[in-house]
């Protein structure tokens, strides 16, 4: 979808709402800066010695989770959340309003003029928004939101800004369950650089929720202050700045960091406080024509899985499968799942498939009712070429859902799906140049720093809480 | 394969090099040059661009299989058979002869009197062999056997050898079946660095089993010749030996390479041909006392699976598991099995586990009979430090049993194991000097070079030939 | 469908080809006699001793197959074959030559003038077709057939024939697989009564496929003369009528028995002789409203199972399951199946459920993709009524299907499908009066009398030949 | 164990505490009056037709709860108890109070003389224990207990016992869980005609157990009415007893029947009062030879199930199953249980068998991790004989383990099993004479008459409640 970037602009102008200035605005989203991009890199030796004393073991040293580190704050909020329930656009607008005003006032006697003055003069934070929420919740909020304005929103699910969202949003923040997450990563589907993603659950906690509402605070200023320069380890929250003794605007002024954070006025969060990252990995997935070739220009990524499926045709599917070139096997089915380690707790699970753990490079495949006894469910390396080719379906073919959203396209006889795993690791591996980490869904996990920098306690909570994972047999009275 | 004692030994007495009584010799494995070590290397990005072609995509860059390359040519052998069964023997035989004989004769017009020279002067190569077999083979060949005396061998278990194993084995050859890989791994289940090994079915191929018998003499010229300097890409096989033109002594003396390598007479394996590797990935075991100590001195490594059962004992198995010190669930049942990755396709799969690559890099838990409808096998990353605490069984406990043997040890009440994945990978990630990868059993694969590096050739071969994987339902008439 | 008979008679007679007597005819199928009612009875004490006797047991006086008798020859086939397919449309033209000459020529040496003599004067055989093979076949056979005419036949899937077919069929015989065998059931599907089916395949045997077509004369004979007085428990083969000694007109007249047997010549089936039948049971599948009334006027059988599905809908089914009134669970899946034991092993059994043999009185329960990792399929005894209501879909609903055929109604959130076994069993258990046994579907089974009374042989091919049972793991080497 | 009854009887009466008439004394069991043999019914039919209007069908005559009729009332009462545990012993003792004082004191207005009174002078009952908890509990009661010397019982496990159980046991009593059901119903495996067992759990109610202890007096008073006739349809509980006004001695006296039962001053319970009984089928288990005969001399009946296991061998059981004389399949796997339905939420379950409703006439065939990708448990028929013919395992053999305990003896290479369902039915169906319905182990269950005249409650209950069937995953926020 490519629309001018002139005539956006013209459309945005044209529009009443923006001609008045002091009104709750809706902007373009493209006249945001661009993006500013973390690292992630692995704990520090220190850290890992900790650890393995801790276990008293020597062979810790894996890819667990990852810190986050900004090269200066980020500015740009994708704020996302569930459909129709008062409860999120209500989280939404009270972790707007904290994260706009947590930026300190420093350097102003008058609170009132101060928010004012912090947007237009220092540092501040944009949100950007989905059309509909963003019609929804613009005058409810005090100062402007970003989307693309309605007359080149064609529907609103939000599809639309998927082209520009990869260029301008910093992190993602989700509001809703895991739903909302998977809604959330679909928006950058096509990229291959996703922003991070800071999710909060309304509810119980879902497998990919790491933070519950009422942490939202803590949880926005770690992301926030996340790889800040280690002198500058705090951040004030608004209760602290309201009891802290006021400070002098000049010595405010020389606090500001060149690279944008605010003054450090403690260090209660510890030096190795950073937001901990699970870069989930996802499926590349392509249809490919009869002859092989790929013809769905850019590939898909899933977060969940993709799922070749007959719908609601009384035949079954008749599924080739070969890994890497080689056929593997042949089945007849319902269908077929394609699944990330993520997405083995959601359907995958429910067609008999194994759970895996999110730090697993691997795919899963999963039939759905095999004409088969014997079709265990599958773990391939994430590396595999996995493709799928359809037979006897004619041109009525069968159906493609990649989390959970069926794709226009079917596919038909001799045609197929490719589907591979997505390169997630340390750039030097994957034949990039830096340092850290790439790929995947970066995803901040609850806790931080050295209370458990591990990816299993959520992953743990949602087996138990969840899935009621081995819910063991009564006793016998 | 019974040949009467007497004609075998007639037959050696009309070799010339035979012609002292005392030679037919055992001697002690110590008296043996120390190991070779090779390594282990990603194939070219030239090969990685060709199977990216190949395959339209730009994500194939993994860790698949491996080339080994020796720095010089390796020299010490350790022949591990099946017990009790004249094929192994046989083929045993045979092997021993061959790889000792294919040293080409480069240098000698008198034949007769080469072998000798070659064994006195030159590089040559020796055989280890454990005790009993030792004993009962070394008068059928005619060169000497290595191996530990009987006076100094408590048992016929092979056992006594391991700690000098290590030390002097470049390569280990089996003979057999999945079995007796596991037996032959077994013999370094306390050492992190597993020689490579060249594995030889005598009939159906195993899962493991990577070569068929009657492919030995191309399979030992690979792996002898792999990561030799790119001129001297072959080697004579005794059959082109004996039809080659006589080479003059000189010649041959100047082609003999520093590394050792005998003179290239030929190209035809190909600039790429080298030895593909595969790095099975093992578990590390260790049994804890109640205040989590580790109580077996040297962790012990399975690379099929560790077993927790209840045996003979009417009582269930009370477990807790832990992951990473975290608890994950409880569990009552008849055991539990952890298993790698190359396990998932033995005694886990009986017990309900998903089938998982070799090259995922993960460990399989999966439950014997638990008392619970809710407990679905799980998949961890092979870094995680599972550990499984035993509850209400007194001192009697549960016993163990690693790669299908069980252990002396029993687990009682309050104590547990602790399992966690061998570190497997680029010796830089690992946090070890050099290039390369390391741990794992190197496993030499079939095939080699360009014809598909991938390590799905055996293990689909596997699936669909031995386990019946997807058998599909018969058609309706 | 009601048409009124005057009319149906009307459209009949109106027909050009009904004039022509030379002709081959169709026919209306209301101008057959009325059908004929076989019974069902157990074998005999001394039957039952021998097998005791056998087994060295005193427990195997249970239901197993029984033996069919008629009080006068079958007089009505009913042709069932699959479509589009040359093998079985020459099969049944094979077979409806044998049926009808198989009556023996014994008074007459002209043979061509034979066949209409026995038409017209003894007893023959009639046979029924739906309407579309019906018109296909008429030409290619020398006797008329029986159908409804294509005027009053709105669609050419044989429902119209389903009210008038209970009425005149003696017997059914399918040409094709299980799935031929489904649909002349579905013909059956809303009366309590079914006529025997007697089954060939024309190449790999199915599940509920007992002869193969090659055996069909033995088959056809044994039927036929299934329960005929026991002095005459033969009938000459046309082989065997062509090589017997010829016999004189009136002697074979006298021969004709009053119930209508023809002659016996010979004793050769022994007098245990008896067509074996498996009465399986079938479900009885009615839709309910939300105030728990059947609104789906006659209940509707199944033989293999009724299933209740999201279909293409992206939303899962939110069920609840009652047993006799008692609330057992409720699920979110796919769909859910309730399965005869007939019908375990198809569909059921792709989705999980255990394989239940067809002389087990139960039915089976078996979700599709439940949400939950606790859903054990169930199987619970074919007396209890399980009522499954659909909550949250809307008007909407989820789909039904039966045998694999959708039906056109929807289940609505509030409406439910309530699902009870057929009584199978001995009249007097039943309520009814008479000996015998009573419902299901009367299957004849390969093989006869004494040769193993049991309905194990098919079923055990089928769970080895078709479902690939417990296919072993391959050997090691 | 067979010692002859002279000698026991000399036993008894030489010993000390049978001479002090005042003692709590106990004695020998072969001093009781024969067994009352209860008589089981179908429920009336219009009962049925209750039921059947209820759900709009007329499908549901089947056989389902059954009603009990005692020709005159239970005298001797089997107390079995779980071990070791206090509260059981606790509940023992006021059950027998109980039991024993609710026989009303309707002729004496002494009630401390009553009580004697009615022991010596009318029906009582008495209570037989086991030896170990008879000798523990007869001083804490006030009249006498029955079981079998000391001197000639062996060991303490009940086994003894087992010989002359079945000649005087009215009714059986159990206090405990499941295991003590189990444990009971296995002092009548060499029998076909068991007690009805009545069943107390003290904590959680396990699958079997069907009446909360405090439900005892209800539960117990219906029981020993049950079948009275019409007119006596109550029986006084103590409370009422004590508040009831006094009745006259002659009065009294004429109104116990000359069945025994006593008189009613009440019908509160209903017409259609009487104990529910579910008879749970049981296996026949017999240990055959190589030539098939049958070597363990009395069929032994199994409850829950009978398993073939490796137990602490290393090497697996292989094992070839018949149907009915038919090889089904052979096998290698760690063992193979045979499950009547009710043993199919016992161990079955956990090695992955199907819930089977205890109705279902059928037995489940499960293997313990067999080596196969494709052996789905399967459901056979009560009638089916299954055969278990071990190979390859010499005379070592396999361990044969009933209701979990396991058997002396083994089952070596060419031996095997033979199993098949016990035969329960309408006695004529069986081929008995008389009315009613015999066989298996006819359990009380909760609840009575028309409220709910269904095996479902508890079953479903036990799902629910003791197995977390189907427990769904949580709601995502």
């Amino acid at each position: 979808m490519k629309v001018p970037r002139r005539k956006l602009y013209d459309l945005v102008h044209r529009r009443p709402f923006s001609s008045t200035p002091r009104r709750r605005e809706i902007k373009h989203l493209l006249e945001l800066p661009d993006r500013i991009h973390p690292s992630y890199h692995g704990w520090s030796a220190s850290f890992q010695e900790d650890m393995v004393s801790l276990l008293t073991l020597a062979e810790t040293k894996g890819n667990d989770l990852l810190s986050l580190r900004w090269p200066s704050p980020p500015k740009k909020i994708l704020l996302v959340k569930k459909e129709n329930t008062p409860e999120t656009t209500e989280a939404v607008l009270e972790f707007a309003k904290y994260a706009q005003h947590s930026r300190p006032p420093t350097h102003l006697s008058d609170a009132d003029s101060m928010s004012r003055h912090v947007h237009s003069t220092y540092p501040s934070i944009s949100f950007i928004l989905e059309p509909a929420p963003a019609y929804d919740l613009h005058n409810l909020l005090p100062f402007p939101l970003y989307t693309i304005p309605r007359e080149i929103t064609p529907s609103s699910n939000g599809v639309p800004l998927s082209p520009f969202l990869p260029q301008k949003v910093d992190v993602t923040a989700t509001f809703g369950g895991d739903g909302t997450i998977l809604h959330a990563s679909s928006l950058f589907a096509t990229t291959p650089s996703v922003p991070p993603i800071l999710s909060f659950s309304m509810g119980t906690l879902g497998f990919l929720n790491e933070w519950k509402f009422p942490e939202h605070k803590r949880a926005f200023r770690e992301l926030y202050m996340s790889g800040a320069p280690s002198s500058r380890h705090s951040i004030l929250s608004p209760e602290q700045a309201a009891s802290s003794p006021p400070v002098s605007q000049n010595a405010a002024h020389t606090i500001i960091s060149k690279e944008g954070w605010p003054p450090t006025l403690g260090a209660s969060l510890g030096s190795t406080r950073a937001a901990r990252v699970l870069l989930r990995n996802r499926l590349r997935v392509a249809i490919t024509s009869p002859d092989k070739k790929i013809i769905t220009p850019p590939a898909l990524h899933a977060l969940n899985e993709v799922i070749l499926h007959r719908g609601a045709s009384p035949h079954l599917t008749h599924l080739t499968i070969s890994i890497s070139g080689r056929i593997l096997t042949s089945t007849s089915a319902d269908g077929l799942i394609i699944s990330t380690p993520t997405g083995s707790t959601a359907y995958s699970l429910s067609a008999g498939g194994s759970i895996v753990h999110p730090l697993v490079k691997g795919l899963v495949i999963t039939p759905i009712c095999a004409r088969s006894l014997s079709f265990r469910p599958l773990v391939l390396p994430a590396e595999a070429v996995v493709e799928v080719t359809v037979s006897g379906r004619g041109k009525e073919g069968v159906g493609v859902s990649i989390d959970g959203k069926d794709q226009d396209m079917r596919v038909g006889s001799g045609m197929g799906l490719r589907v591979w795993g997505e390169g997630v690791g340390r750039k030097a591996e994957l034949g990039e140049e830096g340092e850290g980490w790439m790929g995947g869904v970066p995803c901040v996990m609850r806790g931080s720093g050295r209370e458990g920098a591990s990816g299993d306690e959520g992953w743990v909570g949602g087996l138990n809480g969840l899935l009621k994972f081995n819910y063991p047999f009564g006793e016998e009275g």
